[in-house]
């Protein structure tokens, strides 16, 4: 029944997408699958030339290839970009979750909060004070909002989210389970006693269209705000310190950790398990490399980038190859050694 | 009185781990311990030659050693494997917690969930439509279950656990606080707007005896599923993929990263903060090094590695013998330099 | 009115920090904030010469400035610390929010355990039999406590914290949201038929004044104990295993991953992304830069220490200078050996 309800012709797929159908354009499609899985009434896409002939053979239902590809399946829709037609067709078969918008008994939330009645609140979910909770956005089971948070519309606060006072979150913001965001940032003075506390009063803002992955941390900034920038996704275990500035549409892997006053600017990519030092600058375009360290202060210009501390890919891989030669360069050295010590021998012999 | 009640006899444990009893088999045993910190009641082991003076002077009751082991201890048990005899003794005496079957009426539990009567549900913990909790099985505290989750008997999970919809955990599985199973893999579409969600519409497959340590992440497959195999054990933060498949008996220390779509097959044991590129495949045996960088698509091959990028451990080794002897070379070099200058100025005077 | 009831006069900052006031000594502060944004009713702090230009033009009502500073604020604390004054100053300023006491009526709070009348239990949060909670210590929502658990007085317990069973915990602790306290070791024993859980029915100890990060991780002992000492502050998301000894006034950067029985003695300082294996000691002062890793077994002696593995910084800095001048290394190498070989061929010629 739900699956009959969102199936869709190739016909209607292909105007979704501006893509051209070649065969059956009534063949009904309710699920996107792999090359490999698809049965039918399953769509799948090909894009490299490699997997064109394990598409032709593909018991999918439709496959989306690229204009003019040599892919023989039977029903298809040629498109320019296959992947991203596929993503936005599975967008249509398989709409996210939209639960009723309701708020469940065991909620706690302040008088103060304001709520859009088309909100949905789980279970056990806690709201504060004078927080705001925008149009159709859902907040699942034990998620924590703090005091005087601001949510936009349609977001989706995954169970067990916790967010701290005073933080900022866009539009269509998605956060998945055990983020946590707001926390204080690491910094502390020391004297004679140990440790104080560098004041950790700022904010964090998250902008429209970000997605968190599941249990990253975004700490509040000292002074003045953390930043999440539109468009930008980050993956699991991502650790973003206090009072970083991370732009829009940038891409950041698993498990990297951004110390404080970090600025990532629009459009770059980083790999998984980067470490940054405290107050770098990557400019726009640059792709850092996974597990690539970066010292503190210092400015990463576009390009490619690798290594610990990180190097232009092409001087990492040069110095790579340099390395793996050592060996061979001891062994040239010690000929050489012995060549100079018989020329000795020799000249020696002669003035005698 | 809860001491007392499980306290046995050298000579039952003995029975349990087929060991041999040198000494009075009637002594109480109440308690594991270690050598050093062992007292009356305690019965403790010793594997390794260089503790077992240490051992023969520990107050403990009792003491596991390998058979005829230079052990003086008064009270002994000989086999042939003590750590695992320990380990076994332990379950016995202390075996893990079992809270009575019940549900606690703040658990919120949809009507079409089907939980088994003898499970025990906590404070808070959220069942969503269609799930399944099989016999025996724990969840507790504040644990967030979706909808269509199947988990089987024996379980145990830890309070604030997250397991999205669609996903199916075995037997005898252990989810320590804070994990999360079925977040989005990271995948998108970049257009000229900015990045497309990839269909994450696959699921996770968890099979049984296996353990998963606090805040672990696996998610969910982008088509068709992850899978962790059969007693599998996973320490703290370990970050899966989509799409992954990690075989039977494989063990993964903390925060190490696993790319989308790696293959780990059975057996393999992995260290802490290793990181892999995506689409690898690491063959049953391997064995890989804590903080060791695999890049994508490789396959590893059974055997020790190490490094980033990995190497076997032994060039890895010659290697950092090479660089750390690298100042010896460029003096070597520089010697042998002033050497030929002399020569030629040598043969230049014979010349005149 | 909250601002106005927190605002103090220059004269009263200064004296809470043993500081001298250069100017109208009635001015009143309600605010911390940076040299940049600050406003009228800011105080701000410089310590580095490069800034006294800027904290000169700040529009902050009183700048805290090292004692005899060429800064020409007109109204300004001057000190010997400015950072540790204005840290001072802002927890005077910005005092951490203290909820009314009081139980909510949807924890869930077991009758043998002992809270004090004047501790904060929020929301959902969850406390097991016997377990004890200090004075003025608050427990936010969500949060789970085992059976058996002690807390002392002046703590801060965010949302989502899980503490296992056993646990000590001492006074003004603060866990940032998604710290797991007591979760199994990672210890097992193989057999033939896999593995079996090494017993771990220790405990952990965290002492006062200690504060961890968001999502991290202390594992309980095997035997014994895990201990976090006084003082010691620990980021997001580092994972501590079983029966480690961590010091006082120990500081741990994000992303840190520390094997079971490591000792760190007090005063050490861990960057970020560092990794320990096994059974380490690190003395007292030893300073590990960030992504640094360490063998199993190692004894770190007081020092700065980089890289991987770890060597004292000065020499991985020139062991590091070697390898960039590799390339160089091996063209003089070729150009040495096309010297030797015209000396050769000069000889020969000779001897003809």
């Amino acid at each position: 029944m739900d699956e009959a309800r969102r199936a869709k012709t190739v016909d209607e797929l292909a105007a979704l997408v501006g893509g051209c159908v070649v065969g059956d354009r009534t063949v009904l499609i309710n699920r996107v699958n792999s090359v490999a899985s698809a049965a039918e009434g399953d769509i799948t896409y090909v894009e490299d030339e490699k997997y064109f002939e394990a598409a032709s053979t593909s018991r999918a239902s439709c496959v989306i290839a690229p204009v003019g590809a040599n892919v023989k399946a039977p029903c298809r829709i040629e498109v320019a970009k296959p992947k991203l037609a596929f993503a936005l067709i599975a967008e249509v078969l398989h709409p996210p979750k939209r639960p009723e918008p309701s708020i469940h008994p065991t909620a706690v939330i302040a008088a103060s909060a304001d709520v859009a009645l088309t909100a949905f609140i789980g279970p056990h979910v806690c709201i504060g004070e004078h927080s705001g909770v925008g149009v159709s956005t859902q907040i699942h089971a034990g998620a924590s909002i703090g005091d005087s948070v601001t949510i936009g519309s349609d977001c989706v606060i995954h169970p067990s989210v916790v967010i701290y006072d005073n933080v900022s979150i866009g539009d269509r913001v998605i956060l998945h389970a055990g983020v946590v965001i707001g926390a204080d940032g690491f910094g502390y003075v020391r004297d004679e006693q140990g440790y104080h506390k560098f004041p950790q009063v700022g904010t964090v803002v998250i902008e429209d269209d970000v997605e968190l992955g599941a249990n990253t941390c975004v700490d509040r900034a000292a002074l003045g705000r953390t930043r999440i920038g539109r468009g930008t996704k980050i993956d699991n275990m991502v650790h973003v310190g206090h009072n970083c500035d991370i732009g829009e549409r940038v891409v950041i892997a698993a498990q990297t950790g951004i110390s404080g006053s970090v600025i990532i600017e629009d459009d770059c990519v980083i790999g998984g398990q980067v470490g940054f030092g405290d107050h770098i600058r990557v400019q726009s375009g640059a792709i850092i490399g996974s597990k690539a360290g970066i010292l503190p202060g210092k400015i990463v210009r576009p390009g490619v980038w690798w290594g610990i501390p990180i190097q232009p890919l092409d001087e990492y891989k040069r110095l790579n190859a340099h390395i793996s030669r050592l060996p061979h360069v001891r062994q040239e050295l010690k000929e050489l050694t012995e060549r100079v010590r018989m020329l000795e021998n020799e000249l020696r012999q002669n003035e005698e």
